[in-house]
Order: C-alpha cells, then sequence, then structure tokens
C-alpha cells in the first residue's frame, strides 16, 4: 500500500513473548510504599521484595528464598535482614544468607540482589545485567517533581494491558476527543503534532493560539471555559520507563510569559508481557492550593481510567485473537512519535546480550 | 473389536484445534437482536460488530480497528458509519474508512466487511473465503418460520462447550429417557431411528404408532397423558450451522390427517473451538394461543438446560484430560446420524482451501 | 560451589510435566466416604468414580463413558452398575457393559476398571499398569489405624500444590518453629535429625532429652507447659503415596517407659501434578476421650492450613515464574530426608515402562 499518510509499522509482539527491555532502570514502587514490612511486587515476570534497613536505605531481594522458593515477602524483617517464614532462613541487605537456624554458621548460598535509586517520590529498580549496568542510561530526573514551586499529585494503577499501549497512548493525544471527552473535555487536540526524534528519544510538541479553554484548563487559571488562550503542549519518550509531559498556558495578549505550568510523569514497568505498573506523577505551579489539586487528581484519576477502560480492550482483543495474516496495524501521521517509540524499544531491546 | 453394533468412530478433535469450517454460512443473531447499537459476538473466533444502517440494513464488521485495535463495538454509530472509541476513526458500511480526525482524507485502510442474509427471524453471516462464496451452500430457508399457521418462540444460549457435541445432541434421540425424563417426560424414544444419508444432510425418521402421550404432548393436544397416539419424528443434519426437526402427530383413528405439527431449528455458532451460541427457534401450527406457548417454550428451555448441563460435562472432562491412547469414542446404532453428521463437517472442512 | 553443608539438589520438575509415578498404589478416599451414590474424583489426571456394591465391595471405574464421554458420576447407581446420564448405558463392577437401552444385547465395550483395597479407613488405588501389579509395593498397613489403644481423627484437604511439596515438608520438621510457632509451639526441633536410607524408604530420627513440653503436649500429658520432658520423633518415607510419622513421650526419670504415643499418616494423591488430595490420619493411645481428641484435630487443622498456605505460596511461585537458568534449590543438612525422598520418588518413576 503507499500513501503518504500511512506508516505500515510491525504490530505488537505476540503475547507472551517478551517486549521490554531488562537492562533498563524501572519503576519499582513509590518511596513511600517502602517502609519496614515486606512490599512484594512481580516487575519484568520476576518477584521481588522491597523493604527499608533501619537506617531507611531502600533494599530490593528477588522475593524467593533460594531454599525451598517460599517468597520472602510472606516473612518478616528483622534488622536489616529478611526471614523466610518456612524455614527461617535470614538474608541480608547485600542477599548473603546470614543465617540458617538448623546450622552453626550459614551456608554461601545469597538471594538475587537489585540495585535500587531513589529519586524524589521514585523508586527506580535494575533487573538487567549487572555487568552492564554502567552502559545503561540512569533513571531519568524530573527536577520539577522536587522543585517547591510546584505541588505533586500521584497514584499507581495496575493495568492489564501491556506497557506499550500506554506508551502509545501518552504519544498520541488525538485521542483526547474520543476517549476523554467527558472528563478532560479537551476538543481541539486534532492535528498531528511536530514529533522530533533525538538519540533514543522522541518529542512531540503542539501549540494552541487564542484556541478555546476547556472548563478543566479555564477553572485552574480562573477564567471562563471557552476563553481564548495560547497553550503549549508536549511529551518526550525518555526511556521505556518513562514519559515526560506538560502544557505551559500563555496568555494571548501576554504570549512570551507562562501564567502556568503542568507537568506530568507517565511511568510504566511490565510485570510481564501483558500487564503492567502504571505510576503517574502530576505537578502544577499554579492553582496548587490543596483543594485545587485534589480536585485536579480526581479529573485525572477519572481520565486514566478510560485510558485503561480502552488499552484493556485492546490488549484483550489482541490477546484473544492476535490479527490474522501478516498485515500490520495501519498507523497514521498522528501516530509517528509511537511509531518511533516502538523503534527504541526495539534498540533497546537489541542492545541487550541476555538470552532468555 | 468386530461387532456388527458397534462403530468405531474417529473422536473429537483436540481442544483449541479448529473443528468447524469457515467457508460456511452460520448464524450470527437474532434478526431482533440488530439495531442502531454495535453488537459484539465472538463468531469463528473472530471478533464482529454487528449493527443496522439507517435504511435498515444489517453491516457485519471485523470488530477491531485497523489503527490499533480497539474493538470498534466500544464505538459510536454516526450515520451508516461506526466510529472508533480510541482516535475517532470513521467506517463506513463496507468497511471502507471514511474519516481519521487528524488527517484531511481518509486514508486507504479499511476493516472486514462480512456478506450477511437476514432470512426472517435469523441473520447469517459468511465469515470465509470470500472468493468461494457462490460453491458454498445458502443458508438454508425453514419456511415454516415464516409460515403464518405457525407460531414461534425462540432463545440463545451460550455453551462452554464444542458446536458438535450439540449436534450429536439432536441427531440421537435416545437421550430423551435419560436426560429430559423430568422435563419431556417421553420415555418411548428407545429404538435406534432410520437414518438416510443424502449427499451433505442426513434425516432420521422415527415413527410411533399407539404410543401413550408425555403429558407435555397430550396437553397440547387436549388429550390425556398416556393416550395412545401416533406421531411421526425426523431430524435433518442441514449444515453444519444447522438442524431442523420436527413432531407431527395423527389420530391412530385417522392416520393419513396430521392433527399437529411442531417443528424446530437448532442453529449452533462455534465462538471457539470449544464454545458455542446455541440458536433454537421452535413453532407449532396448534395449540399455538400465546398462554400455550409460553407453557411450551418454558418447558423447552427447562429441557435445553439439561441438554447444557451435560454437554458442559462432556467438554469439561474431554478437555481436562482428552482419552489416553488411540481408542476412539465407540458409537452404536442409534449414533448412525450422529456419526454421519461428523464425516459431513469433516468433508466441509477438507474442501476449504483456507490454510489456518 | 564447595561446602560440606549443602546439596544442590535437582529443583522441583516443571508444572505440567507429570511427577509422580502411576505404578504405585495411592489414596483414593477414606473408607466411609464411599457408598452408594457415585463419588467422583481425579485421581493422577484420571477422572475415577468410587462406589459400593449392593455387597458393600468397592467399585473403581474410569468416570467417563466410552460411548459419549459423559462423566459416569453424573448417573445413577442400579444394582451394582452404574447408568450413564446420557443415554442409560449401564456398565458393572469390572467396567463390562451390561445394556445399551437402544440395542437388544450389550455390545463388547467396557470402561477401565481399577484395583483398590480397602484397609481399615484407607481405600488404596492402583492406576498404573495392571500387567505389573505384582511388581509393585503393596499399599502400605499402618497398624495403629485399627489397633483399639488408639483412637483416630482424620481429615482431607485439598490443596494447590504438588504432593512432592508436602513430601518435603513432613520429612524437614525444622519448619515447626517458623510455620506453626503459633499453633503447635513446638520450638525445639531446631537440629538435623538422623537420617537412614533403607532401599526406597528413608527415615528420621529425632530425640528431646529433658526438653520443655510445648502447650500441647503438655495439656495432653497433664503436666504444666514447658515441663523438661524426653521424647523420640520419627518420620518415614514408605511410598511416595505415604509417609508416616509419630511422637512417643517418655517421663526422664523412667526413661524407658513410654507414656504416650502419637502417630501420623500423611497420605498425599496427586490430581495432577500441580495439585494434591492431603488425607491426614492422626492417633493416640493417650488422653484419647472424645473431648482430648477434638482438640487434638482442632490444634492439627490448624497447623495443617498453616502448612497448605506456605506450600501454596511456593507452588504459585515456581508456577508463574521457574527458575531462571541452570541453578537448582539450595539444600543443607535439615534437608536430607527430603532430598534423599526426590531421590526414591525418582527410581519409583524410572522403573515404569509406560509411555506416557
Amino acid at each position: 500500500m503507499q500513501h503518504s499518510d500511512i506508516v505500515s509499522s510491525s504490530q505488537q509482539k505476540p503475547f507472551g513473548k517478551r517486549n521490554y527491555p531488562l537492562n533498563c532502570w524501572w519503576v519499582a514502587a513509590f518511596a513511600d510504599e517502602i517502609g519496614r514490612k515486606p512490599l512484594a511486587r512481580w516487575l519484568l515476570d520476576t518477584p521481588v521484595v522491597l523493604y527499608r534497613s533501619e537506617a531507611g536505605e531502600i533494599i530490593a531481594l528477588e522475593d524467593r528464598c533460594p531454599h525451598r522458593q517460599a517468597p520472602l515477602s510472606a516473612g518478616k524483617i528483622e534488622g536489616d535482614a529478611i526471614e523466610c517464614a518456612y524455614h527461617g532462613f535470614r538474608f541480608g541487605a547485600g542477599g548473603r544468607c546470614l543465617k540458617v537456624p538448623s546450622m552453626v554458621s550459614p551456608p554461601p548460598i545469597k538471594v538475587e540482589s537489585y540495585p535500587v535509586r531513589e529519586i524524589g517520590p521514585i523508586v527506580w529498580i535494575y533487573l538487567g545485567d549487572v555487568e552492564r549496568i554502567d552502559a545503561v542510561p540512569p533513571p531519568p530526573v524530573m527536577e520539577w517533581m522536587t522543585d517547591p514551586a510546584f505541588v505533586i499529585r500521584k497514584g499507581m494503577m495496575e493495568i492489564a494491558a501491556n506497557y506499550l499501549l500506554l506508551k502509545e497512548n501518552v504519544l498520541d493525544l488525538t485521542h483526547l476527543g474520543y476517549v476523554h471527552a467527558a472528563s478532560f473535555g479537551i476538543m481541539d487536540w486534532v492535528n498531528p503534532p511536530t514529533v522530533t526524534t533525538e538519540g533514543d528519544t522522541v518529542t512531540y510538541t503542539q501549540s494552541f493560539v487564542r484556541s478555546p479553554l476547556a472548563a478543566g484548563y479555564a477553572m485552574s487559571l480562573g477564567l471562563e471555559p471557552g476563553t481564548p488562550w495560547n497553550r503549549h503542549g508536549f511529551g518526550t519518550f525518555l526511556s521505556p520507563a518513562a514519559h515526560e509531559s506538560g502544557t505551559i498556558f500563555f496568555d494571548p495578549d501576554q504570549p512570551d510569559v507562562p501564567n502556568g505550568r503542568t507537568f506530568f510523569a507517565h511511568l510504566t514497568t511490565p510485570t510481564d508481557s501483558g500487564n503492567m505498573l502504571y505510576f503517574f506523577v502530576a505537578a502544577r505551579d499554579y492553582a496548587n492550593d490543596a483543594a485545587a489539586m485534589d480536585h485536579f487528581a480526581q479529573i485525572l484519576l477519572r481520565g486514566f481510567k478510560e485510558d485503561e477502560e480502552i488499552l484493556c480492550k485492546v490488549q484483550a482483543l489482541s490477546t484473544r485473537q492476535p490479527r490474522r495474516g501478516s498485515q500490520g496495524e495501519r498507523s497514521v501521521k498522528a501516530d509517528a512519535a509511537g511509531v518511533a517509540a516502538r523503534r527504541i524499544v526495539d534498540r533497546w531491546m537489541a542492545r541487550e546480550t541476555i538470552v532468555d
């Protein structure tokens, strides 16, 4: 098929086949989810247990006792160690066995221990090839998350869809007028944005000039719904794990001075190739008193549930019956950023030397 | 094993392997199920969306947007088109893309469109090789369905069993005295019927002379239960999709004049190789005022649920543990029609040129 | 890895692959579960129906009609025969077809019939190669079950874990102080026991001298919790199906005269490679009035549910994600009996000539 507006992209990988890179920093949890009780989480098809040491450091271990495969998270924290609920084997922060109750001295066995980085509200984890960790891009830092000018709200959803579906979702906002017509009410995101690929990142930008404000936008700015206003939208695929986006508002009569900024992080971690954890963080440097932020968070949650609903339908359909024959999905100009992102993920995976 | 009464038939195909022909007209729905809202249905492992055009024509499309695999049935009808709930792509009656909101003119993409035929209360669909549609027998017409002398009742059940199990069920009525002893109470269907195979149809016939009437039969004829009466039963495998059957009653003292006719259509459509939609239509040209027909329908439903129960048990057992070794199921003379039907289905499938 | 205290044992067989011998007597049911109504049970991936003849003999047949695969257990008992609920085929005690309602004489078809042995409260079944039944060890007899000096309590649990996990559990009691700290309260089973392998059995023994009695032990002996007392614990892997264990108490001042004996049978039958039926029998020759035995049974049930909980977690984890790479589970000295048992099971399976 020859048509300048269509891209024939490779379709989704079959369900069950790994569709995410291992050699990548992914989000394990929000920092405030991890304390002195074990937190069990499946990340990249791997059982992980997370807890904090007495000094407050985050410890991440494979959630499987090497003795008889009981999940360590069923046990309890003793000092900086975790004790298996089955036979009382204890493992220290680095994964080394510290005690086997039936033995005088512990044997040289250990459980996998994973590197973690706590950056602002986010805990990143590396589950890949440790030898190659220095060659892997570090977890992205989004400074607005800790900038006192911003107030943040955050949340997490377990979604029965592969993480790439959410990547595409946040890279093509022409779905706003359909999926989110009733929640966000942003009906002017119609044209394909400008897309720029730079190395392994891809960014879209879209500017609106004297475009009528949706009710939610208007309320936050203290304006009437429908007020013609300027705004600049953008979004960047930072890594297979992280997408950052934002909207900056400008009074059309003073088009160089931002009068409000909203930033988002859309952070996705595959639990397996067909399911994800979706961590989101939203922030505003205006209209950010508690009541306004609560209202904002409420609308966001409603919208993200709309995304979840449609993504789960896509996943369920393509899992139950993959498309017949060789015909891939049909992409259009508005998919340019999403298609670029898929190619970047393919490159991440091609770089890996781990053989499953 | 040599025994004149036993047929060693090939056993059921393993669960998951396709056991139905694609090049065949199957029932998609009852005509009154389809209107101006999308009806989603899995038919032959294919997601299908059905709706009516403004002029009332039935439109059947693959229920999957070619852009990002959202089910079109999650969207809405606009005129004769259906609009995807995700990005607003619109597809017309023939499946052609009519609109992509982010584009000036629609791209040359399309969704599969399927031939349908509305015949009386039944909507037939063809999901097979379009090039071969003319070589495929047309959907069977059962004239009694629209004959004003008859009143019909109909229903549909989703049954967790493969459609061939129901085919066999309606082709061997020696199960009446066991499965339906408490509902239909027909205890005289004991002997194997006469079976006639003609091309790709197979018919059984069974005549009862001065046989005591079951309570339900007697009530419909205004007679005492147990009254000796004549009746003629028959059933025909018309296609893998359709079985037609009936009972004609005769006063034994006037054995040439029917005094009541009951017809049935047992229409099965695989959703996949282990599940079916079972559409049934029943009709009488006597005792067919609304109250009598309601009572009749109530008894039928009770009996069909008895069939469902036993068929689901058979399916569950043979799915969980297919029979070991090479030994097939053991068939007897009463299975002659069912065994012939399996062979006919095998021929339908052998004729197909589609390679899965 | 070289370390005198560690054994690198082969890890669990992958889920779905058969991990039990067929040529072995397994427990089908307790004797009092089987009567004149069909009892349906999946044993070794095989559907079995059990009932008693008019004379009280136990009959065990494959729970699948050879005609159309309906489970015979859905039917009813007629004399010594079972009648299929679908078409009324009847099968006698030996599995031979006795009646097909649509035929004058029954055809030479049959359903599998399995050898059973009723020994005290236990019904054993043999589902393996009948040609080799004489070469297979007979079901073990545990005489205390019918010894009038003992009173027994028994129960059965369906556990979503493979039967080998329970084998290992009862062969390594160092889990007592962790899994059962709150129920049994036996905190002194810390050291690896003495282990003796003899042919295809393996036995551990552990003696405690003037060790403080757990509350439950003390109460049964009429002593204060914590009273220093002698006791001798042991357990024997008798076959893949049966484990026998016990505790014998001695007054430390009269260390040659037992003052109480408790015996257990832990009987496991795989329903499939990831699930089991767990039949347990417990007996005491002291403190065995009804009230004391009820109290004892209550504590046991609580403890066995603790085992179930941890075993199901182990099974769920290793099913969802088998360990990566070639690294097996790590065993320690306390696992010696469990590791020996796995090897014995491997030998049982290697002896089989049945090819699945």
